[in-house]
């Protein structure tokens, strides 16, 4: 590393919109990026198990070629030369994809998934595959088979899931970038949970293929990172039609850049708080920072409106029973189901077992349902940029716990991180959560921004200027 | 009726393409038309059954309108101001649509079907609904709350289902088309006992809005005439996208006129017969007559070739669960059942009782293996330009049998008139239902062409070159 280059620890927490142009200018080395990543998964992975597999030596190679085009004068984009992770269930060609799973323990996929292959190619480096919940099936990264994804603010509790290794790679400071899949809250629970940005995109905005399917009706992929510039320009990498996703051929072409109107004031949106059913039964301190957030947002020019909707709870159940059904069709079309039911963990296993419970004919309504509900979802927030509502009712429980006690009432650790994710997947809908604050145990609340369809790049904005007033996204965790 | 105009009997028995210039020309007038259909019901109908609602009086309007545009020198097309049936599960505004249910005994659409539409925008004149299985589902029509229609042929046998009465119009010499709705057969299998034409097109070339779902993954919609060539003619009219059903949205645009290639001669045309699978545990009248067809086809300059398929039992099987769950789905979401389900007939309750017990994931992996096989199909028969196959392995069975023995095997009467129709539905290819000979009992025999995607063109010219070359289509019931 040059002399005048910023010493590791600073480099390790700096943001990515800062980093790329250090890389693009030659004052940081995408090959001393990658021995960074490297020397920090190796001080704290052991603490954090955030890892499945590395990829350093290809990474380095990577990291040479990235060098070589921008010593040539090529630079791909923002993402040249930058570190970054990819959860264990996304196909990466020559290295292992487990998902979590004994099952896959020895898969390695010969090709890339669509992300993957768009990473590469703006230029991103690949470190490692991270840890998750089994299969992507569940919401706290307590893997059976390779042990539990640690919270880096606090390695006593989770880090919420199923993407935990991927936000804790970003908590503690050893990629720049992540992608995860989100099928109930996958990519939002995590960064609620670890205090960093997480973005589930339009259904269909994504390519899901070459990522391990777990309901395909609710499925999305989307980006994790420490900032909101860098996770719109992550997205702008991955986002687009690709014909092996039929989805996404519903999606607007081209794609757009996300990160272009970033810095374009507030002034005239219109934010919806719908106290009545995201508020409910929501810890205090959670509450209490997203309210102080709203107020924020209002003082940067946008206007806070209270919305009465509809009920959660149907919809979220209607996605529950979705994804029950097609986990186990994917599970048992795969052979994996109940074929080899004792190499699967007992959680997993038992929500397969559900699974096979599900009629056709309740399925289908299901899938009437959640139909109806994208088609309705523009209507029914009309008039509102985007709705403002916590990403998760509680921070991170300790590791192990099942149940948590909100307002008195006691509701199972799962049933908890799901309910306020699980309405996006239903109608499809865009959402982005942030850190919004931290808990008195000094654990991260994550902010939730819920837009329109395909509205992405206004909920992006939102939370850049939120981002750029206030001072939760700069603090990091102590002795990482 | 002009002097120079041929007898009611002749103009009953007359194929619509010498119809229909006569009808061109002024010498028989659409209002005649009607007046004759209308006899011809009061006649008839009492012994067959055929109808379940009149419009005889909007029908007259309709050929007044039709004689004065035609006197204007406005002619439609060829299906101007000719009286046709519609099976009573097609939505006509203004005109009840029972689907020969009780529950819907008092509904009125207020709004036709898009196929109806299309008809009528034609110059086509409805002149009633005919009866059909209740719910079209069941393959025998005998309907338990209207009564079973009759075979024209020996009304003491049935004319097969669902699509029973618009098959038995056609056979009567009352109406010059119909339309049915086929998801296991219902366009073939009552044209196959009846001796008259049916054609089941490719899934997504004619829009199924408005036509009561019984399962939306199989539903098709088609013509059924006394010739090829009006059959060619209704789908034309009919074919095509349809922005209300989506499945149409994949379909070659524009269509294209089915009829305008009937004339070119078969030379170069290979024809597949797959005797493995489709000639097994059939009669031997029915295997008889099919090989003399395939005889004729061959002296007309096909190729007649033996081809080998797979088994279609699987297919038969995935698809009757892919029915099952779906038609619960559409009852249930419907409110009907199992709300209302002592107003079924006690097959159908059956089998929507047998809907509710179909796992979702069992009907996932038929899907799967429908949607493979329909990307398979043009692949798997590659070559051929279609296969020539029985209709049904039986003639019409006596009304209230419920198994038949064929080889010395007993079998269900269900199971035997679905088994050689099913494929085409899991496949979505068309296929083709003319007549082809007489059982010594005087019962018709059905001929089948399946062929590729799209390929309905082909299959029309095949079938008009055989029928061309023989007399079965010219060959009427006594005493009608």
């Amino acid at each position: 590393m040059r002399r005048s280059s910023p010493d590791e620890t600073s480099l390790a927490w700096m943001k990515l919109e800062n980093l790329a142009p250090l890389v693009a200018r030659g004052d940081v080395s995408p090959v001393d990026l990658v021995g960074l990543a490297a020397r920090r998964i190796e001080r704290l992975n052991p603490r954090l198990n955030a890892f499945l597999a590395l990829s350093l030596e290809s990474a380095r190679r990577q990291a040479l070629g990235a060098e070589r085009e921008l010593r040539s004068g090529k630079r791909r984009g923002p993402l040249h030369g930058i570190p970054i992770s990819l959860k264990d269930n996304i196909w990466t060609r020559g290295i292992p994809t487990t998902a979590g799973s004994r099952l896959l323990e020895r898969f390695v996929p010969d090709e890339d998934a669509t992300v993957a292959r768009r990473l590469r190619r703006a230029g991103a480096i690949v470190i490692g595959k991270t840890n998750l919940h089994e299969f992507a099936y569940g919401v706290t990264s307590e893997n059976p088979h390779y042990g539990a994804v640690r919270n880096p603010w606090d390695t006593r509790h989770m880090t919420g899931g199923s993407s935990g290794g991927s936000a804790a790679s970003l908590a503690a400071g050893i990629a720049w970038g992540s992608i995860g899949s989100d099928t109930g809250g996958s990519v939002r629970i995590p960064p609620s949970l670890c205090g960093v940005v997480g973005s589930k995109p339009t259904f269909g905005r994504v390519s899901c293929y070459g990522v391990l399917p777990l309901s395909v009706s609710l499925d999305h992929v989307g980006p994790m990172a420490t900032s909101i510039t860098a996770a719109a320009w992550l997205l702008s990498a991955i986002a687009g039609r690709d014909r092996r996703d039929p989805a996404t051929l519903a999606a607007p072409n081209p794609p757009g850049d996300f990160a272009h109107s970033l810095r374009r004031p507030l002034g005239r949106l219109r934010i919806g708080l719908p106290r009545e059913h995201f508020f409910d039964a929501v810890s205090p301190d959670v509450a209490a920072s997203v309210e102080a957030a709203a107020r924020v947002i209002e003082r940067l020019g946008a206007k806070i409106q209270e919305i009465s909707l509809p009920e959660t709870g149907p919809s979220v159940e209607a996605a529950a029973e979705i994804a029950f059904a097609e986990a186990r069709h994917y599970h048992q079309s795969a052979g994996y189901f109940p074929a080899r039911a004792t190499e699967y963990g007992e959680d997993v296993r038992r929500l397969l077992e559900r699974g096979g419970e599900i009629r056709a004919a309740d399925y289908l309504a299901d899938i009437d349902r959640m139909r109806q509900a994208r088609r309705d979802w523009n209507r029914m927030i009309e008039g509102f940029d985007a709705l403002l509502v916590p990403a998760t009712p509680i921070a991170a429980p300790v590791l192990g716990r099942k149940t948590v006690e909100i307002d008195g009432r006691e509701e199972t650790v799962r049933a908890a991180l799901l309910r306020l994710c699980r309405p996006a997947n239903f109608t499809g809908a865009p959402a982005l959560v942030l850190p919004c604050g931290f808990t008195r145990e000094g654990l991260p609340i994550g902010l939730q921004l819920i837009g329109p369809l395909w509205s992405e790049e206004r909920l992006l904005r939102i939370g850049y200027a939120y981002e750029q007033a206030t001072d939760w996204h700069n603090r990091h965790p102590e002795n990482i």
